[in-house]
């Protein structure tokens, strides 16, 4: 039995989304054993009348509210008897219980995540890595992505590191091709850091490195690991979230213009629909926290039950493919990182 | 008479592009007068039977050709008689021509522009600002894109009031809303460089400064001038051209798959048609490079003749409306920048 807690109080559908997925969860896994976090009495209504294994579930009262505007380092200070800090903690003092989702304030979970749990050991700075669909049908991920906005040569060799793992053991890519975000696609481009990462990158058996990318192809499916300081990552993964929504809004928009184009989109409506649900993130998973002691997985704050749910497959995943043992053996095998 | 040089050979369709480009911008404006750099031979065989005014064009023979792989500073220090190197030059030092127009290397051109052409008094980094179009019918810069990996919150106040007077001036928009590119909203978002620019540029009052943009919504409308060191910049810009990209041409991919889908987008074959010379960044103009003591304009190295046209156009609108000379009063009232 793999145990997950499941914070249920954060994101723009809580507490449906979280524990609807949770209930999604367990039922389509038997060896899940789920942990929700939150006011006791508002999550038992919200079972209610619901149908599910009672002995693999367990609600833990946590009825403090985390606010919109609350600054993180607070948060983890003032807010113990949150439904997100009193999953951190759980995570940390209790040794049966292997990870947590959360699709709440991603700089909370951070924070939280950074102060309480502690690292894999060897790590110096764990990091965010979610994953977007590529256009010929594969993944990239992108790691960092906003944990760490300053990064030196050695932490980007750890999150290639890491991520490298984590794409062959959760989403089963053989020997994932990794590339370095930067302005230009030859060795010498970039700042001082990304010259020596490069450099770094290319010494390290441990990744499959494939060079500089630029951020125009980072959906053509050439990479299947991005390694990125987390602000540009950020920029990076955003951008083309934005984008592809901004776009598919205009076309829809376009449609309705003339009778024309509505015609020619009610033959098309199952492709638009799939264009739709191909460029949904939330379909790929949620963004795990990448090096912390235990598995932390960050849903996107409008999560429905499916994607809180997908959010704990990953939580399962990453911990029966004993992954955190195996970013700890491979980090050894580089003796020593400057912090 | 506005005189601007063209650098005919650079990018991918040179030297026809870049010709007839020219040759369309004279006959559109009898105020432009154009000077081609390049073969002489070549040149004078890509105007052959053309109807020109050929008491507005002159050639001016440059017959070293640059390798794509060559080095930007062993470019601007030993190929002196290159297309673009002579018209850098022949910019610098004739004072009757007003700016320039390449579609070539662009690390070639920002260092050749940096070392030989100087800057406006008080800038301290020159910087590009790319055009793009926004959902809304409307227009967003970004500024810098490229020029400077490294950045201190002065340099970002400047590239502030740079291209919001180039938006301005050139694209008509009264009091552009200037935002700061960052991994979030809120004004202790980022790392120091952002919290203090952000500081800084609420207290600039030549700048309508209306807070951090998250990169999800750069084509929301909301704002005309995204503000950013050079390397989240590049990544902002070539994400959005990249996503939406690969977004129509799997649109495209998917149309194909069904007969039904062929059927419906024949109907909306207009529709698609101005979906895709939406998303041309070339229709918007080049990536103007501002604060550099004369006007350079550095089209897209894919720019057709109708691209090249646009930038020639950009590069007059510039000068014509004292760009640079408002840049040089509106620094001067921010006294101190540390370098």
């Amino acid at each position: 039995m793999i145990k997950i807690l499941v914070d249920c109080f954060g994101g723009d559908h809580c507490p449906e989304a979280p524990v609807l997925g949770a209930l999604a969860a367990m039922e389509r896994n038997p060896e899940v054993y789920l942990l929700l976090t939150g006011d006791e009495s508002v999550l038992k209504k919200q079972l209610e009348g619901k149908a599910y294994d009672k002995s693999r579930l367990e609600i833990v009262h946590a009825p403090e509210v985390i606010g919109c505007d609350e600054k993180p380092t607070d948060v983890v200070r003032l807010k113990r008897n949150s439904s997100m800090m009193k999953a951190i903690i759980l995570l940390r003092d209790r040794d049966d219980i292997a990870g947590m989702v959360s699709v709440g304030s991603t700089g909370a979970l951070v924070t939280g995540a950074l102060v309480r749990l502690g690292r894999i050991p060897g790590i110096i700075r764990p990091a965010f890595c979610p994953i977007l669909p590529t256009m010929d049908g594969g993944l990239v991920g992108v790691c960092d992505s906003g944990a760490n906005l300053i990064v030196t040569p050695a932490h980007l060799r750890q999150f290639a590191i890491m991520s490298s793992l984590y794409m062959c053991n959760v989403y089963g890519v053989e020997s994932p091709r990794v590339a370095l975000l930067n302005v230009g696609k030859e060795a010498e481009k970039g700042d001082d850091i990304r010259q020596e990462t490069y450099r770094l990158l290319q010494e390290t058996p441990s990744v499959h490195f494939v060079g500089n990318m630029e951020s125009r192809d980072l959906l053509s499916g050439k990479y299947n690991i991005v390694v990125a300081d987390g602000f540009s990552g950020n920029v990076l993964v955003k951008t083309t979230e934005g984008t592809a929504l901004e776009l598919l809004k205009k076309i829809r928009k376009d449609i309705y213009s003339r009778t024309l184009y509505k015609m020619g989109a009610l033959l098309m409506k199952k492709m638009f629909r799939e264009e739709k649900e191909f460029m949904n993130y939330q379909n790929y998973g949620g963004s795990v926290l990448l090096g912390t002691s235990k598995v932390v997985v960050k849903g996107h704050g409008s999560s429905d039950a499916k994607a809180v749910e997908t959010c704990i497959g990953q939580a399962y995943r990453m911990e029966t493919s004993g992954l955190n043992r195996q970013i700890e053996a491979e980090i050894a095998k580089y003796e020593h990182f400057e912090e």
